[in-house]
């Protein structure tokens, strides 16, 4: 089969690689139909964390199960599966507490594992893992869509507002324009948010938010960003995602937040020099949030979409074949694209 | 009267300032009979953070209504009250949210304000700030001491239990063995926490530790500290209390926090170059907290207290009177003791 190979930063290279077979009882091989780019996948590509020549790449995907191993229950050849961004065992304390991102024998896709921009995945722990679509989707293009983004990125969103305490009526700011920032948007709406403000740059992802709901856009940056969202909403956002993962934006979203309110962190500030702890302290506002447990949140958001009610595609604003992965990664990193789906 | 007054870092003094008058209808005066000197006071008095010449001491205090202004209707003249050590105007969003460290008209005793080191204050919003005691306890000295620490330890001990979600039969960890951190053991033990771990160093505070419900007792230091107890925990304790304020306490509570679960800041940590987001981030844990609310939770901890059931006394181990405060700011300074009492 073919899938996507790191060799090193900017070079990746779709090339034929072994099949993959049932290593345990409890595996299933799926042909992947779909997969994502995703914004983290940028960090390796651009140099800036670290990964090794050989890895595979892609952890959001969905595609038709091939075969399960001999103890698999809840999956069936032939079944159209989605799979969360990292696998769990579904038995673990964390798995049940509702974490399975801190699973104990869990990982992410690629890496040492098979990736999802390929054309099949040996998935490991398949009952816990995979989740079976009605076959009511197969043949609806636009449905599939906006399913895909439930691997990851809408669930991302869903665990941001969950964890800024996003509720009924309650002011909410979104920093970030991204793809998560935007799905954050849909998220708070989803859950009710009263008002929703997000901060961005780019005029098109800006116009997107408001068509998913958000209220109120804010293109300033830095100091005159948080003076203006302190001014609008007289003191501070009841609860602010954060949605870019500088330390520069965690302070924006710390300066915006109302006192005794919250922050999620969508993204791990790599300098955390100057975080604004004293503002945090003397106003006791949470940080909270981190890597999203989205397996979890599917069976909540999975109706929503089936349903029509929740339609995160069109952050998926660039389609790629599997030969096109590459462009798709140029895309993102210049900025061309919000978040590529991959039709392999 | 008298009362303490900052001069430079080293040198407080007591001395002759003018009698306190009602300023506003809402105010009281009150006559100091008690007052502590706080861990937070040693920042100034050390020369860490600024202080200006001049100003007053003491943010802890309880005593005797003298007098009160036109419009105060729960307070009278003779009676024993106590206050929170920041006041606030009880009727903002933030005190009506449970909040009043965050109230909009607020701030801490001392400073420009009168200080509680000192024979008479003069209380702002008398109403909201200050919680007539029962005649009962007048001639309890015992039953004084117990109560005069939810003017501040004793409330920030159980903010720090309350914010780190300790609940029944959840095990958690307090770093640090001050005032604080053997409050916050008082608290989580009865808030029916399972199992109490406490970081410290100095055995007669430790002892005190276990005498409050502390079940085990951890000596080590950084790593080791941070090894020892995710070994005993299998993975680290659900709800963390930091009660140091240092970089390193903090990265050692992340450290020490099961995936899922959180860590309270009852200390802000003054430089934040090393703070461990990674964990935090890849494991969903917490930060939360902040200045402790203690206005907010008089109504709940003082019948506790009143009836025996709470009593965090004990962390008093030093008086002095009025004369006495420089002679007990050195005690606290060179660890001599844990916390002054100040008989005025």
């Amino acid at each position: 089969m073919k899938a996507t190979v790191f060799y090193a930063p900017g070079d990746l290279r779709v090339e034929k690689v072994p099949d993959p077979a049932i290593k345990e009882q409890t595996d299933a091989i799926v042909r992947v139909t779909h997969a994502c780019i995703c914004g983290s996948d940028l960090w390796f590509y651009r140099g800036l964390t670290p990964y090794e020549a050989g890895w595979r790449i892609g952890h959001e995907w969905m595609g038709i199960v091939e075969e399960v191993g001999a103890v698999v229950r809840t999956i069936r050849k032939g079944d159209r599966v989605i799979a969360p961004f990292i696998f769990s065992d579904g038995q673990c304390e964390f798995c049940r507490k509702g974490l399975p991102t801190s699973c104990v024998h869990g990982g992410v896709w690629g890496m040492k594992n098979d990736g999802g921009q390929g054309e099949m995945v040996r998935t490991p722990f398949a009952d816990a893992n995979l989740v079976a679509l009605p076959p009511t989707v197969e043949n609806d293009d636009a449905l599939l869509k906006a399913v895909l983004p439930l691997t990851d990125v809408m669930g991302t969103g869903h665990h941001a507002a969950v964890s800024a305490g996003v509720g009924e009526g309650r002011t909410v700011a979104i920093v970030g324009d991204g793809a998560v920032g935007l799905c954050s948007v849909l998220a708070a709406c989803r859950l009710g948010a009263g008002r929703i403000i997000i901060l961005g740059h780019q005029n098109t992802r800006l116009e997107l938010a408001q068509r998913f709901g958000a209220s109120d856009l804010i293109t300033n940056r830095g100091d005159e960003a948080v003076g203006q969202v302190i001014e609008m909403t007289k003191g501070g956002a009841d609860s602010v995602m954060e949605c870019v993962g500088t330390s520069d934006s965690l302070n924006t979203a710390i300066g915006i937040c109302r006192p005794g309110g919250s922050v999620s962190c969508m993204g791990v500030p790599h300098h955390s020099s100057a975080i604004n702890f004293r503002r945090m302290f003397l106003q006791n506002i949470s940080l909270r949030g981190g890597v999203a447990p989205v397996r979890a949140y599917i069976p909540e958001l999975l109706p929503d979409v089936l349903t029509g009610r929740l339609d995160p595609s069109p952050v998926l604003d660039l389609t790629v074949d599997l030969a096109g992965v590459p462009e798709g990664y140029r895309a993102m990193d210049m900025r061309k694209a919000i978040k590529v789906m991959v039709m392999v």
